[in-house]
């Protein structure tokens, strides 16, 4: 069809027709084609999921951050993906060092044929990076969640994925995961629990033995950030195939289908149960625990067993979140921690026991089941102490967090000089400039007056959003 | 596939060496997972399509009744997954019982290759449930919904599906909807007119003889919800041809953009000359409207045919949202009765008068647009009946409408104890507890002082959004 | 498809056996519905950038000309689809007249197998047209806008189209710009410069020496904007090589994502070195301008080149913004005319120094930058004058500017008669009308004292958003 096009047209619009004119159409030409096309639509999915994570940060967290939220989320896409390119794919592909790390294939050396392989990989990377930024969200320096970034990025992550997809030692071991609830989302979440550990919670989050909830500014937003993630979900397991399997393909995403609407349906009835309401954020938050749980076996196992992970996720997730909140009181605003670590290694171990090829249930024993929990130690070791080694050096030297002036005066002024929404004097004057020193100051003294509670007590302030 | 080392990819892009070894690729086989990427690709922006809905239904609604509403798309979605994974599929594409119901393929049961199908006619299912949630918003209980929605994607919907696309009796007849203006638009808006009348209109829509405007709260994610559907059309016609049809396919696509722009132009035009202006809500609709309407046939108008089609439906928009709306008082918050109803009625219609193969405008006579007609009348009946006796059965046992109270406080409050945006409490105050039952009922009775237009006329409130 | 019975799917996973019946399978017909299929995602990825386009614009705007900036980028989209259809596409790609002109193929006649390839140019176009819309944004009459979007897709951008890629003059001199940084992003910004100068800046932005920074009144659906242009992208770099060509495509969708996440971190490591911060609403655009940058060269650069565009489109950003704003005194409220025009240019002179194929760094002297040069100047010359003739003509005869007490009030109300956001009056009264004149009168006084600077100096207003 598209080479009726008129003969001029053809010669001059870079319409490849010297390309196929040199190289006889195979069956096996036209498949690489297919193939090609696949995983490059996948990756643009994976790559929209950081709309959705932007969203879903942004809409759960308060207004006056939603600026540095974005900025973080923005940021880690575009660095990550430039220095994955120069050193990540080559420490994740890279011919193996002993299986523990690739050692060439830098700036895509010798692998200049893998450039829609490292595109996908590429934001692969950055979903990993990005997942931190949730958890520290409202109080993190941006300096330092980027310089995190750099490294999580360029080392940590690779070599991680070197175990796994790289041809390493876990992989060697039998290790499965599919399309990454370890690799991605645990690896994730817990360079994000290092960091709240050492970051401490939000100002007014734990007041004595009082736990407060801090309630998003927008969880429409956060809402249609779920639903990205959801839809991009499809090319981050779906893609992981590498090639349009007509066999494979459909498999995965119906696993990763019915185990997201498990998850939303088994958050939705044990918050029910155990609140008397659907609360919204958590039956949102369902959908993401039942998805990473999938991640790792998305294909290797069953439709109904798809179905019960998920539900056995949105049931974990609602647990978990009021352990870390209440209990442990790590002070994670989005909950990434939960939906990304805790449903990442509920994934992991799913496959050891729903597999349909070595799971337990599937009469293939526990070897499966003890190579899926080893691995996952391994990760946590590697990953927290290199994490950890990183985030005290940071707090050591230009510190993570910023004064306590500027987060009550909130990051997007602090860090932006700025606001995410008209402000109550843009309405009002054409003339304000919120590049004017005088804005800053006004409006650290007016937001510092409206965000303590001691000085409420005394006015009777109202605001415009 | 990842644990295979780079090499491997190198030498094919990384397509499954394993699988490919085991059968021989011939132009069948690639040609096969050539149509299986268009469906999987079409099943994913059919998914995204709920975003598209969740935005347009809570943009158009206001913002007390917006996690509610978000809530119902998000759980719809999942239900329906589920339940049509469970039962829906099977009734709907089963073995044929007499032309009406299918009668096995259950759990995919015996139809175990027909997953990637699956996928795509179970987000088929969860639209055409979820059109319901927008003409009842503000106002219906959310457990009566789900229960409806339930029988929906669980019976009402699949019945309707087995009669034109399962082999039924009307696909027997020659019944043409290509993609559904009749069995999911149609249907879905016939749950929701039934629903409405058995629900009654918003407190305050109707007073005497004034019929009041109650505005939307975020008229820019509807918006954007609308852009979202129209983009997710494309896969909701594009892959109802099931097939990466070289010549059908840019047919399919070509007609759905220009019926929907045709529909914008349309609207906007003819409410600049009704009311001197162009109608933001409405415009927007104006794109449903035209892409309702050549939804059932866009493999079978021309180009021209399917402008004509989407003109024709922009005006029918304008006069018939005016006529619920104004005269026959149905109160519809998001008008997706007359966008999926009366213009789905309409592009079932259009077929018989713009089919190139059989429309009356084609020389085909009368017989077609006939056939389109009985189809029609058969689903209005089936479909009022079933849904009709469900939201009586509902209404007369746990009810289907909030209370006076809750609906006037707001049904995110009411039915999930939180607020879709910061409020001013959280914004002024780092301590407050949305889920303290203290905040609940100050809310309440915040919230209940607004809304009360004898309150307002003695006080003077203002309040941040 | 769907009429056929289950049994058929059972076979084949429901790819049209009729179909194949007719003709038999052979790698060629394969690759045809590969290519159709990849060139058809591509245009859906591209219709999607409106979506991005108008949350951009609107975010970047005030609130109160929120409807009238979608409206404007919506009805661009639809009636761009339609004229293009009627003649725009006959004028790109109908038979050349001296390489000036294309003279048929309107109404598609003689191209009837060039539906796919239709689609794809026709969301281009629409593209081109839309990017005028930010920058005479919160000023511009709605009318006249869409006259000038009449004439932009309907002749303007077609001629430039056909002098490129409709085998006109410039592509017979060897003018390269695979994908539009001259003839989509160059020619909209030039359109775009034309009108701003001749409709004036907003209200309140310049007041004698002072320049005022009217900020954007929701940066979050803002940067959701970005997210979307970016993904859309991938569809309008990638597509525009017409195939799935496992060679080429993914490159160009590497350069496309290196580029622009090089310009983000161009734009942040230089607007942090110029204002000691990382500015949010400059970042965002970064992107934008690493696209823009890439689009011409994206398939003739190295993705190391791809990264040098994108950090020099960066930094070109930041001080072109400053340029048009502080020097010229240019009012582009969203910054249209640096990232479509400004790096248009850049990325069209790029090729010249970057291309692997006749580039001046790989040794291919200076005779294709001049070229890129001349394709550059005739642009400009083409749709300077003829915009101009037509703003021109438009602001002698029905005005192209709405009234002062029009742009006080907010577009929204002056040409919609509504808001885009729930007004304090929805929230406090259910019987309210936006509709009625009362409504309207009321608002235009309050919004009038609002906007009013004197007035604000006596009063002290608060108010919701």
């Amino acid at each position: 069809m598209k080479k009726i096009i008129p003969l001029v047209f053809i010669a001059t619009f870079g319409f490849p027709i010297a390309a196929s004119a040199e190289a006889a159409v195979t069956p096996e030409s036209v498949l690489e084609s297919v193939d090609m096309a696949w995983v490059m639509i996948a990756a643009f999915l994976v790559f929209f999921m950081h709309a959705g994570f932007a969203m879903v940060e942004s809409g759960f967290t308060r207004s006056k951050n939603a600026l540095n939220i974005l900025m973080k989320n923005f940021l880690t896409l575009s660095i990550a993906s430039v220095l994955y390119f120069i050193v990540g794919y080559g420490f994740m592909f890279g011919t193996s060092g002993g299986g523990i790390i690739g050692t060439d294939a830098f700036l895509l050396n010798g692998q200049e044929d893998q450039i829609g392989f490292f595109v996908f990989q590429a934001v692969f990377a950055a979903t990993c990076a990005t997942i931190i930024s949730g958890a520290v969200a409202e109080r993190m320096k941006l300096g330092s969640y980027l310089l995190l970034t750099v490294v999580m990025t360029g080392l940590i992550y690779p070599v991680v994925g070197h175990w796994v997809w790289g041809g390493g030692w876990l992989s060697e071991l039998g290790f499965v995961d599919f399309a990454g609830s370890t690799v991605v989302h645990l690896t994730g979440a817990l360079g994000a629990v290092v960091t709240v550990m050492l970051l401490g919670p939000r100002i007014g989050k734990y007041s004595g033995k009082t736990v407060n909830v801090i309630q998003g500014h927008n969880i429409p937003i956060g809402a249609l950030g779920v639903f990205i993630l959801w839809f991009g979900w499809f090319g981050f397991n779906g893609g992981s195939t590498l090639a349009a399997d007509p066999e494979l393909v459909p498999s995965v995403i119906a696993t990763t289908l019915l185990s997201a609407s498990a998850g939303v349906v088994g958050t939705a009835l044990y918050s029910y149960l155990k609140y008397q309401r659907i609360d919204a954020s958590l039956t949102l938050n369902g959908a993401l625990a039942g998805l990473v749980g999938i991640t790792a076996g998305t294909a290797n196992v069953s439709l109904i067993g798809a179905i019960i992970i998920g539900l056995i996720a949105g049931v974990i997730l609602v647990e978990a979140v009021q352990f870390f909140d209440r209990v442990v009181r790590i002070d994670d605003p989005v909950g990434a921690i939960t939906v990304h670590g805790i449903c990442g290694i509920w994934g992991t171990l799913a496959v050891g026991l729903f597999s349909v090829d070595g799971g337990l249930f599937y009469g293939g024993g526990i070897q499966l089941l003890g190579i899926q929990a080893v691995g996952i130690l391994a990760v946590i070791a590697w990953t927290m102490i290199t994490s950890g080694i990183v985030v005290f050096a940071l707090k050591s030297t230009v510190g993570i967090r910023v004064s306590r002036e500027e987060e009550i005066a909130g990051l997007d002024f602090a860090e932006h000089g700025s606001t995410a929404y008209e402000s109550t004097k843009s309405i009002f004057n054409e003339n304000y400039d919120p590049s004017s020193r005088d804005f800053g100051v006004g409006l650290l003294h007016r937001l510092d007056s409206l965000d303590n509670p001691e000085t409420q007590k005394k006015k009777g302030h109202r605001t415009a959003q």
